[in-house]
């Protein structure tokens, strides 16, 4: 499917509800949780996502508005989020990613961006050249990916309860 | 960690808005995609969770609870939902989904369940004997299971959209 910028933005936007439906109400034994030694825990995606909110996207897709595609980046900090979760309640967490993507959303769509701007290059500190479509495309696939990473995690916390049915449900892991 | 009957039910209550916000505003194109010929598309994955209401979990644990657990379960079909689907539009599939899901978490929690009637048994006809909580902690785990479906079917979309970023980004396929 091609990018499109409206839908673009729809998938965006509709990313706080679908985590907060996911997170709000669970156990913190839940939240604390993690696939293993060193791995995110729910906390851990929410935090993630927060912090990418703030340094990520909206920023990188300016610098390459500005005319500063040619240089790099900063480099994304992959446990930059950890100070801002640090003893906050989930509650807290979810509405503060939920006003940042609001405002970004707005950033974005205001930004009225056209072909031509989709085609913008910035410079990726490890990928190299990418445009700003790629950019855009990217924060889209990047939430669907971190939603599914909460999900793999909270289902591996049941693996030993769904006793033979572990056979089928391949998510448990 | 150990299935508690609240903690499932409020899992199961909240799916709906999860699926809700990832499903209602896409494009059509979108909703008809898949990871390949013969694999669900997200309009199947939401008949199939639908299906599953209808057929699956409350008929199952009735049937525990009914003292018929040597009586295998009926086999679940999985491409029943097809006609549930077909020229559905994916509002009124939503609105389905979440108002059986309302009906059926207010059944479980009607149940009053112990912990004597959480050890009672079915017959699963491929898998054997299992317990009346396995059968609730997997209603749990399919639901995390089929989201994180609808969510690498959609992603794989943009697969060519990423650009160089496909190295990075492992849900895209």
């Amino acid at each position: 499917m091609e990018f499109r910028l409206k839908e673009a933005a729809e998938s965006l936007a509709a990313t706080p509800t679908a985590v907060d439906a996911l997170l709000r109400n669970r156990p913190e034994a839940w939240l604390e949780c993690s696939n293993g030694e060193g791995t995110f825990t729910p906390r851990d995606v929410l935090g993630h996502l927060i912090f990418a909110e703030m340094t990520d996207w909206i920023p990188r897709a300016r610098h390459i508005l500005e005319g500063d595609g040619a240089v790099p980046f900063a480099p994304f900090d992959r446990v930059g989020h950890r100070p801002l979760i640090e003893g906050r309640p989930i509650g807290e967490l979810l509405d503060r990613f939920a006003a940042l993507r609001r405002e970004n959303v707005a950033i974005l769509r205001a930004f009225h961006l056209g072909e031509a701007q989709l085609e913008m290059t910035g410079t990726h500190p490890e990928l190299g050249p990418v445009t700003l479509r790629q950019l855009l495309a990217t924060w889209v696939v990047h939430d669907l990916g971190h939603i599914a990473q909460l999900l793999r995690i909270l289902a591996h916390e049941y693996r030993d309860e769904i006793g033979p049915w572990r056979q089928f449900v391949t998510i448990v892991g």
